[in-house]
C-alpha cells in the first residue's frame, strides 16, 4: 500500500516503525502519531534505551543468555545447582522455564536450532561450548528443552551424539504429554498418542 | 505483572517500548527481542528517525497540518479551491479524506474537539486562527467535519457561532446515513432513524 504522507520525517518514522515484526502500517502511523504527542524528552528516553541496548547488550559468557555482566545472575548464583545444564533455543525460553519456580539448575542457550532450510548448521550454535562445558565436568545431568519441532529433535539428536560419550553425564528431555487442563477429546493425535505410550505409573499426587 | 530480567538494559527496552499505546509487556518483549537481532545501525535508524520526527516536525502555519515546510503541500497547491475550507480533528482526518480522492478544498485542523472532561477548552484549540483565516475573506465555505459525539457537535456549535456572522459563508456538514454497504437491520437505531428524516431526492445514480 503505497502512501504519501504531507510530512517526509512523518513518512521516514512510519517506515521505520513498520519494519518491527507485527507491526503494519496503520499500527506505525498510531504509534507515530503518539510519539508527535510525546515530549521530546520521552521520546529521547525510548530511544535511548534501544540504543544502548543495542550497543552494549552482553551475553553471559557461560550460559549465553543476555545479561549486563560478564557471569549471568543465573550462572553466578552459588545457590543453584551447577551439576544441571538446561539447553534451550533462546532467551525467552529461559524466561519461561524461569518464571515456573521449579527448576534450580543452570541453563544453556544455543541461539537457535539446527534448520538446514534456514542455513542454521551446527557451527551457528552454541553446540560446542555446551561440549565445553561437559566435558570440563562437575555436570551431571543434561536437560534438553528445545522445541518439540523436527528442527528440535534434530538439534536434540546431535548434541546427543555429541554427549552420549561422557558416560556419567544422564542426558534427559522434557516430559511430553496433555497440557495441565487440556480435555482428551481436544487434543491432538500426535499428543495424546505419545502419552498413551509415555504413560507413568499413577503416585495418587 | 512484575518481572525480572536478567539484564536492566533489556528490562529499560521493555518498559519503553510497553508505554506505546496498545502495547504490553509481551509485545514489547518481542519487539525488543527483535531489536536485539537487528543490526547495530537498523536500529540507530529507527531512533534517528523518531528523534528527529520528535524534535523538528513542524505543522503549516495556515491550516497545521504536519508538513516539513512553513505552509504545507495542500495550502501551497494552487490547483486546489481555497474557497472551500474543510475543518477536522486531527491529522489523521486529513488523510482520510484526502485518500477518498473526492475533496479538491484546504483543511484546518484543530488538534482536537472541546471537551470538557478532559479540560480541553476553546483555547486549546485552532479555532482562533480558523476565525481569522474566514476574516480574512476569500473562503466560500467552511465544512465541519468533526466526529459525530457529543464533543464534536459541541464544538461544531462553539464554531457555528464564531462563523455565522459571515453571511457570505456558508456552512456544511458532513452528511449522515448508511455506510455504504451497510444492512439496514443491522444499522444502529439513530444512524438509521436520522437518514430516514434526512432522506434525499432519488437522482437513480
Amino acid at each position: 500500500m503505497e502512501q504519501q504522507y504531507s510530512s517526509a520525517l512523518l513518512e521516514r518514522a512510519v517506515d521505520e516503525f513498520s519494519k518491527l515484526p507485527g507491526i503494519g502500517r496503520k499500527t506505525a502511523m498510531r504509534l507515530v502519531l503518539h510519539v508527535l504527542r510525546m515530549e521530546t524528552g520521552s521520546v529521547d528516553r525510548f530511544c535511548d534505551a534501544l540504543t544502548t541496548l543495542s550497543h552494549e547488550v552482553k551475553y553471559c559468557k557461560v550460559c549465553h543468555n543476555i545479561s549486563d555482566t560478564e557471569v549471568c545472575q543465573i550462572c553466578s548464583n552459588t545457590q543453584r545447582d551447577a551439576s544441571m545444564v538446561c539447553v534451550v533455543e533462546n532467551i525467552q525460553d529461559v524466561m519461561a522455564i524461569e518464571a515456573t519456580m521449579q527448576y534450580k539448575g543452570l541453563y544453556h542457550v544455543l541461539g537457535g536450532v539446527i534448520s538446514p532450510m534456514d542455513g542454521i548448521g551446527p557451527g551457528d550454535l552454541e553446540i560446542e561450548s555446551l561440549v565445553d562445558r561437559v566435558s570440563g565436568g562437575g555436570v551431571k545431568e543434561v536437560i534438553l528443552a528445545l522445541s518439540s519441532t523436527m528442527e528440535g529433535d534434530t538439534t536434540n539428536f546431535y548434541i546427543y551424539r555429541k554427549l552420549v560419550r561422557y558416560n556419567d553425564v544422564k542426558l534427559t528431555v522434557l516430559a511430553r504429554g496433555l497440557s495441565i487442563n487440556d480435555e482428551l477429546q481436544y487434543t491432538d493425535e500426535l499428543t495424546l498418542g505419545r502419552s498413551i505410550v509415555g504413560r507413568v505409573p499413577f503416585t495418587g499426587k
